[in-house]
C-alpha cells in the first residue's frame, strides 16, 4: 500500500491522487495540517511534500512521483520517444504552473502587479496558444493522442492555477475544457471530485 | 542521427551532450548565437532551448531530454522504482538550479542583494547538506549507488551554477567532487571537457 503525504489541498498532491484513483490504488492520502507542517517537514526529503512511501521507501519531487505511478497504471507512452513526448508536456505545463506561482507568491505588492501583468498578457496567451494547438493535434490530449499521465497532471493542477489566477482556465480554453471532460468521463474520477473539495477563487 | 540546439554555452544543455558524448551517439552540437536566437525562437517548442530533434520529431525539456537518452544509454535505474529515485534526484538538482537562478537573474539590485543573502545563507546550507548526505548514502552517486543520468545531469549543470554563485561547488562539497572525478575519470568524458570550454566565473 502506498501513503501520500501532501496538505489538505489539491494543489500539487492532486495529480498524484488523480493517478492513484484511476489505477485503482488503495493510498492512504495523509493531509497533514499547516500547524502539524513544522514538525513534518522535518521528516520530509528535502522538507517538501508531495512524498511517496512504500515499502519502507520516501520518495519526493511530484512529477517524478506522477511519472513512477502512471508507468503502474498504464498511463505513461508506449514507446521511449512516447515517453518523451509525455515528460515534455508534463514538464511544460510545470513550468507554466511555476511560473505564475512566481506572480502569486510575490510579496511586494507593486511587484506583484508588475508580475500579474505579465503572465496575463505575454505568458498565458503564449503558453496556452501552443498548449492549445497541442492538444488539438494530438486529438484532445496533451501527448500521443491518448490518455496519459500529461493529462492527469495538468487537470490535476487546474483548479490550484484556477484559484492563483482567479479564472477558470477550462471556460477559457476549449483544449483544456476538453481534457477536463474526458477525465471526468471516467467514473472513479468523477466520485473522486464529486468527494473531494476543490480549491476556492476569490468571491467576485 | 540526433540534433541538438541550444545556445553556445553549457548550462542546460550540457547534460544533453554529455549524456550522448558517454554513449558514443554521434550528434550535430547545434549552438545558436544571441544574434540568431529571435529567429531560431520562433520555431522553438515553446520558445525554449534545448530541443532535440530526431526522425523529423523535436521535443523540448531539459529533463525530458536528459531521461530519453540515458534510457538508450543505460543510464537509467532497472526497476520502476529506481528510475523514480533517480528521477526525483535531477529533479531536485534541478530545484536548486532554478532558485540560483531566481537571485542571478533578478534585475533590481536590492532584491538581488536579499536573494543572494537567502541563497547563500539558506537555500545553499538546506540543500547541499541533504545532497552530500545523498551522496554518500549512495556511495558517490546521487542515486541507486551508481551511475545515473543524475549524476550526469547534475556534473552539466555544474559550471553554470558556480558561475551564478561565483564559487567552485566541487571545491566546497567533497561529494559533489566525486561525482565530477568520476565522470572525468570517463575518457570520452574527459576529452569533451578537454575539448570544451567551461562557463568563466568573474575575476576575482
Amino acid at each position: 500500500m502506498y501513503k501520500l503525504t501532501y496538505f489538505d489541498i489539491t494543489a500539487l498532491g492532486e495529480p498524484i491522487r488523480l493517478i492513484l484513483t484511476y489505477g485503482k490504488m488503495e493510498f492512504e492520502d495523509n493531509r497533514v495540517t499547516f500547524e502539524e507542517w513544522p514538525m513534518v517537514k522535518l521528516n520530509m526529503p528535502f522538507g517538501q511534500v508531495p512524498v511517496l512511501e512504500h515499502d519502507g521507501k520516501v520518495m519526493n519531487q511530484s512529477l517524478a512521483i506522477c511519472r513512477y505511478l502512471a508507468k503502474l497504471t498504464k498511463l505513461d507512452g508506449s514507446s521511449d520517444w512516447e515517453n518523451l513526448e509525455i515528460d515534455a508536456a508534463a514538464e511544460t505545463i510545470s513550468d507554466l504552473r511555476t511560473k505564475i506561482g512566481l506572480f502569486y507568491y510575490e510579496k511586494d505588492s507593486l511587484v506583484k502587479e508588475a508580475k500579474k501583468k505579465e503572465v496575463f498578457e505575454e505568458i498565458l496567451p503564449f503558453y496556452l496558444e501552443k498548449i492549445e494547438a497541442q492538444i488539438q493535434k494530438n486529438e484532445g490530449h496533451l501527448a500521443c493522442k491518448k490518455l496519459t499521465w500529461a493529462d492527469f497532471y495538468l487537470i490535476g493542477i487546474l483548479d490550484y492555477v484556477n484559484m492563483m489566477l482567479d479564472v477558470d482556465l477550462a471556460e477559457k480554453y476549449p483544449g483544456i475544457k476538453i481534457i477536463q471532460d474526458k477525465l471526468l468521463d471516467i467514473d472513479d474520477i468523477k466520485n473522486w471530485f464529486d468527494e473531494h473539495p476543490r480549491m476556492e477563487r476569490k468571491k467576485e
